[in-house]
Order: C-alpha cells, then sequence, then structure tokens
C-alpha cells in the first residue's frame, strides 16, 4: 500500500474519539485509558509483517526485519496529559505506522534496514511528575532511586501502578537492550509553540532540545507597615523581584534563541497594607548552547545579588532542575532539512523549548533528528491544541522522505 | 495627687500582665480579655470624682465635670489586635487617665472646662474586619447597613457579639449624643513607624491622617509555555505588573510625605513552566493631601494602562476601599508643638499613615490633634512593639501640658 497521509489523519480521529472526553485527551499513562490507547494501536498493526513487544520500561516496540540488523528507530508516545490534546505524542507514533506501512509494502516486507517502530511509556510524566520515563531507561538515565517514592493524587505509588500494568519498577534499566543495533532515531511531534505559525511554514527542522536551567530564587526583605513606613527605609522584597523579571527579559535577549520565565512570584504576607518581606519566585532559562545558558545564569545570579543590595534585601537561590542541551546529529538535520523542502520547498531550523524522548535517545548517543509540524496559536496540552489537517498530511510526506533518505544513510555506513 | 508619669508605666505594664499571653496582648474588641482590661480599667477610677457610663457603640466615657459644660476629650483604646503589643491603644486611655487624675487634684475636682476620657470601642476591627468602630458611631459616619452582615472566623455575627457585651447594633448611632459640648478631642499613640527614631526625637505631632486609595489591579496577557514561546510574542502580565511596582515608588518619589506600596502579588497558572497569563496586584496609595492622593491615582492608573499596552496586556483597576485624608486643627497642632519643645527641647511634624480614632473625631467637626512617641523599631501590632520608658514618661509630661493649654484654649473661647 503506497503513503497515505489521509489515513494518519484518520487514525488520529479514531483514537481521539476512542479516547478523549469533552475536556480533551485522557491517555495519560499507566490509566485504562492509556492502556485502551495502545490496545487499539496494537489492533492497527495486524497483519503487517512485524514483530511486537513491550520492553521492561513498557516501551512498545514493534520491528520489521531488515536485511541488515542495524535498526532505523520512528516513535512518539501515545500517553497525553489529563485534558490534553488530539495530537501531542500519538502524531509521531502514528506517522511512523504509517511510513512501517509504506516500507513494508514499497520493500516487499524486507527493507535494506531494520525499522523499528517505538511508543514510548509516560512521556509526560502527568500522573507521576517523572517525564520522559520510559525513553529515560532506555538511555539509561534513569535512576529508580530517585523516583521509587513518587505517588500520584490519590496516593497510589508509582511502583504499583506499574506492576497493575505488568511492569516491575526494579527491572526498568533493562530497556537498555533495545539500543542494540540502533543506528538513527527520527520522530516527527507538534511545534507546541508559534514560530512556524509566524513564519507560515507547514515543517520546520529541530536542531535540539534547549538546556534548561530551573532555579526558586527568593528575596528577603522586612516587612512593614504600608501607612507608617516612609518609602526611604523599606526593605521591599518584591522590588527586587519586579528588576529580576524585568531584567532577566534583557539578558536573555542578547541570545536570538534564549527563554527566560519568571513563572510564579509569591509574596509574603501578601496583604494591602504590608511591605512584601519575602518573595518567592521561580525563574526558568533555556537556551540549546550549553554556553550561553551557563552565561545567562551567572549574569541572572550576578544582577539578582545588586538589585537584592539595591533594596537592602538578601537573595538566595535554589537549583530546582536542570538538563544539559541536547543538540540533534548535524548529518540528520541536513537529511531533514532536505526532506522537508523537496515537500515544501520552504523549511526554517529551530531548536526544541519543550523536552521529548528524542533527547533521551540522543543522549544515548544514537544519532537523531525531529521534525515539527506547525501548532494553531502555539497551543498544546489542551484541547484547543491543533493543526491544520493539509500540514499533517505534509508532515506525513515529509516524514516519509526523511526515514527513506535515513535508511539510505544507515545502509551507506555513514551512521557509523 | 501630682502628675506620675511613672505610674502611667506601672498601669501599662499591669494591663501587660492581666491581658496578654506568651504571644502578645490578647485584648480584642468583643472579646472577654478585652471585657476584663474595661473592668480593670474602671476599678482604676475609684476613688476620682468622675461620672462613667458605656454609650450605645460600647464606648466608654469618664467625666471630670468643670465649671463649664464645654469638654475637653481625651482618648485612646483598650483593644489589641490578637498578638498584639502593650502600647497601642491603651498608651493613650492611660495617659489620659493619668492627666485626668492630675487635673483632678489641681483644680480641686472642678476644672474650668469639663474633662471626659475616652476609651474607644473596637478601633481594631481585628475580630470583624471594621476598624474605627466606636469612633465613626460616635462621629455619625458608621452605617450599620454595611457591617450588619459581618462575621468572625467562627461565624458569629457582629450583631450577636455586641449583643452579649450589652450593646444593640441598631443603637449605636445614639453615640452620636456624646459630641455635646465637645470642644477639644487630643490623643497620644505610638508612632508605629520609624520616622521619630530616625531623628533620635521622642515626640512629635501629627499633622492628621493620610488619605488612603486603596485597589485590586489586575493585568490580564496570556498564558504560554516557556520552552516553547519566544520572547517576542510574549503577552507577560507578570512584565506589566513589575514595571508597576517599580514605577509607583518613582510617583510616590515626587511627594516627600507620600507612600505607595503593592502588598500583595498573585500569579496564574503561577507554575515554573509557563509565561504568566494573569496577574493580579493590590496597590495602597496614602497622602495627607488630597489632590496629591488624586494625582497619585491618576497617574498610576495611566502608566499601568502604557505598561499593559507594551505587553500586549490589558488591565482592570477596582477600589478596595479609599478614605480622605483628615488634616488636624491647626491651633491644636501648634499648641501640641508647644508642648512639645517645653518637654524635650525638640519636636518634629508628621502624618499619620495609619488610622486612628481621632481621625474619626475631627471628621465630627471636633478640633482634634493627635502626639506621637517613639515606636522602636518602627513595629506595632506585635509582641515586639515597644517605646522606652523614659519616652513614655516624658510623652505623659507633654501630653500633659498639652491637655491644660487645650484647656486654656477652650475656656478662651477660641474653641469656638
Amino acid at each position: 500500500m503506497p503513503l497515505d497521509p489521509k489515513r494518519v489523519v484518520a487514525d488520529l480521529e479514531e483514537l481521539r474519539r476512542l479516547t478523549s472526553d469533552v475536556n480533551g485527551a485522557q491517555r495519560v499513562a499507566w490509566t485504562p485509558t492509556w492502556l485502551k490507547a495502545q490496545a487499539w494501536f496494537e489492533s492497527r498493526l495486524d497483519g503487517l509483517p512485524v514483530e511486537r513487544h513491550y520492553d521492561a520500561a513498557g516501551n512498545l516496540w514493534v520491528t520489521l526485519r531488515g536485511r541488515s540488523e542495524k535498526a532505523l528507530l520512528l516513535g512518539g508516545h501515545l500517553d497525553s496529559v489529563p485534558n490534553g490534546g488530539w495530537l501531542d505524542g500519538c502524531l509521531g507514533v502514528l506517522t511512523s505506522l504509517e511510513v512501517l506501512r509504506s516500507i513494508a509494502e514499497d520493500f516487499a516486507g524486507v527493507p535494506p534496514v531494520t525499522i523499528r517502530l517505538v511508543d514510548w511509556a509516560d512521556e509526560e510524566g502527568a500522573r507521576f511528575g517523572r517525564s520522559l520515563f520510559g525513553s529515560s531507561a532506555f538511555a539509561g538515565t534513569h535512576t529508580i532511586a530517585a523516583d521509587r517514592g513518587r505517588t500520584d493524587r490519590d496516593g497510589t505509588r508509582l511502583e504499583d501502578a506499574l506492576r497493575e500494568c505488568g511492569f516491575d519498577i526494579d527491572q526498568i534499566g533493562d530497556a537498555r537492550k533495545e539500543q542494540a543495533d540502533a543506528a538513527a532515531y527520527l520522530e516527527l511531534h507538534i511545534e507546541q509553540g508559534p514560530v512556524l505559525e509566524d513564519l507560515q511554514l507547514p515543517l520546520g527542522v529541530v536542531l535540539g532540545t534547549k538546556g534548561v536551567e530551573r532555579h526558586a530564587i527568593t528575596f528577603l526583605g522586612q516587612e512593614a507597615h504600608s501607612g507608617s513606613t516612609p518609602m526611604a527605609v523599606r526593605r521591599d522584597a518584591l522590588a527586587a523581584a519586579a528588576k529580576l523579571a524585568l531584567e532577566i527579559r534583557r539578558i536573555v535577549g542578547k541570545h536570538p534563541d534564549s527563554v527566560a520565565t519568571m513563572g510564579s512570584v509569591k509574596t509574603f504576607p501578601g496583604i494591602v497594607t504590608a511591605v512584601v518581606g519575602r518573595c518567592e519566585t521561580t525563574l526558568d532559562m533555556r537556551d540549546l548552547d550549553a554556553a550561553v545558558l551557563a552565561q545567562m545564569f551567572e549574569e541572572a545570579t550576578t544582577v539578582s545579588e545588586r538589585f537584592a543590595a539595591e533594596e537592602s534585601c538578601s537573595v538566595t537561590w535554589s537549583r530546582i532542575w536542570s538538563i544539559e542541551p541536547v543538540p540533534f546529529h548535524p548529518a540528520l538535520i541536513e537529511l531533514c532539512d532536505e526532506a522537508i523542502r523537496e515537500t515544501t520547498f520552504n523549511t526554517h531550523r529551530l531548536p526544541s523549548g519543550p523536552l521529548h524522548d528524542a533527547a533521551e535517545v540522543s543522549r544515548a548517543g544514537i544519532p537523531t533528528v525531529m521534525m515539527f509540524t506547525q501548532s494553531l496559536a502555539g497551543l498544546s496540552h489542551n484541547r484547543a491544541e491543533d493543526t491544520k489537517k493539509e500540514h499533517i498530511e505534509l508532515a506525513v510526506q515529509a516524514f516519509h522522505r526523511l526515514a527513506l533518505k535515513t535508511m539510505n544513510w544507515i545502509n551507506d555506513g555513514q551512521a557509523a
């Protein structure tokens, strides 16, 4: 059967019907609706010359054996956030399925290299707060020690939720075995941002996932009466925080793709009649270049100390989380660029702010690239998430081209 | 008995022993501890040639009849906030008692004008959220309609709490009768701010109470993903609020006694990974000059709209509460100034940021002035509230002088 992009749209719509309610997609990992999505997906494999199995971390592998053991991996994730969209994650899985179908037919069931489709388990981390669960187990970057104690809102332990789905938390490291013979990994995803829409481009090449520095920053001043305390003697923790909220924009403005976000501000005592004595903020900084990220972090801490001093306050930083930037493979970036240009004439290269399973695969040393398709209004993680159907169809075509090019690239021994 | 400033300190200490716990003073109005404070205070009147009664709003009046019906009022309040200090309010009552005692002796029980001590009921509004309860009933500015439905944290209604203390909420307007023959009102209070301490002055003349403009200001932008949303397309509600938090300081900086406070900032969704889509803030602006206050309010609204536009946000203002400035009586300000200079050589004139019962008395058209004594570290409304004992003693002396001067001023017919 030749590549049928409309079938991907139809599959996505059917999955939406099966696993959404009026509030959006409900395919949260380790829940019955997610298992239902997987069962439906497995039923779509009937008649294809493939093997399938779940690895020790719950990732589903669908293998089309080729003449070479060397494997091209194509993937995505069926799980969603609660009240999620119809495309985030499953666009990658269902497009990979269509490409696999097409390749199986084109090569009469035996392509030159092995093709493996992977549905990563629990990309979102929506229930237990640990995103990239399955792909990090695959990459060997997952330490169970840090996540064993996780519970969901109802107090159910991650360990018990896994067991109910048939997995043993102490065995998830065995998913690393799936790395054997992996020669390249490709992933199609919606952008989840406004860049491609602003450029009026349906598709873009992803350069990598940005590194993240995520910190809690607390300014400590002196609570004081709003009526009796002259301006000159105040130690206003909010003023210091406000200066930082504005200055970080100048700091990131020096770098074209950097972003920094003060997403939370809490004031204490936080009443209308008191100068703010303590102000707790969060800062999330991202860039694809580790040196740029380190420089931004350095500048932000320096100015925060200056602002604290100006306001007779003190400031403390506490790292919440960080991850290094993960640049994708240069040769695969070029192939992805070619595939898009051959499909839609124009393309654009952009980093990904959000993390993806592809970052974990890349960290495992497997050549990796992602393709983005336009998101309408940059929305995702809610039921308003959408992409034009003609853009989805173009994405399927371009991703198919990229898979063929990468298969040749592997076959030519360039992946070594 | 001659004026004995040390007796005021001793009285204050005894009241503290009777009505405080380890967390501070607990003389919250309409509670047993407040009634205990009043009973103790009444016991201190034994042997004095005075009449006493509670008016319809719960204010306690102690009257020393003079040759003239014209009355000099001296006052304060025995009630405190929960976990309050040992001076806020009761310094005024107990100093007034000492001055009354001294005048009763000096004039052999019949001073030239009538002296009336008043203990205002529920100045703090700590339990039901309605401050200046008794003095506003006296002034006739209290509308029961607005406060009838008030309840405390346990759901007890204001009406029922009053009834338990022997008062009928529908009758509180009768307290206006106490205005008859009132010729002047004097009140001693701790500053509750750092100004006198910074000037190393024990005492100051209060020019009036500042007007207040208190508003809720909400900036509305667009929640967006912190990783995928480029800086240039963000509609960051926090950025607009941060600009206002800093700009209000420039606006009030044009006026020597103005203050403005952004006391509360709330961010929504308020998570580390999202640009702030909605930012709710509060702003409290104060000045003694109504024109200045109006100008600050005007400027603040104008710049808030500019900042909202700059950040592609909208802004809405909602008035929480406002009160006009209440300047005190010019002639009494001069007498207060003289009394302080005769006691401590140096003085200072300053407005009061916090409100006081004196503002309500002044609004009733009765010539009024207040005297402040230094607060250590500007602290009040907690158990750390303190003033040096020698400063309390100087305050008693100066307030006594002010009372004598005001008595003469009334007697000379200048109060007409």
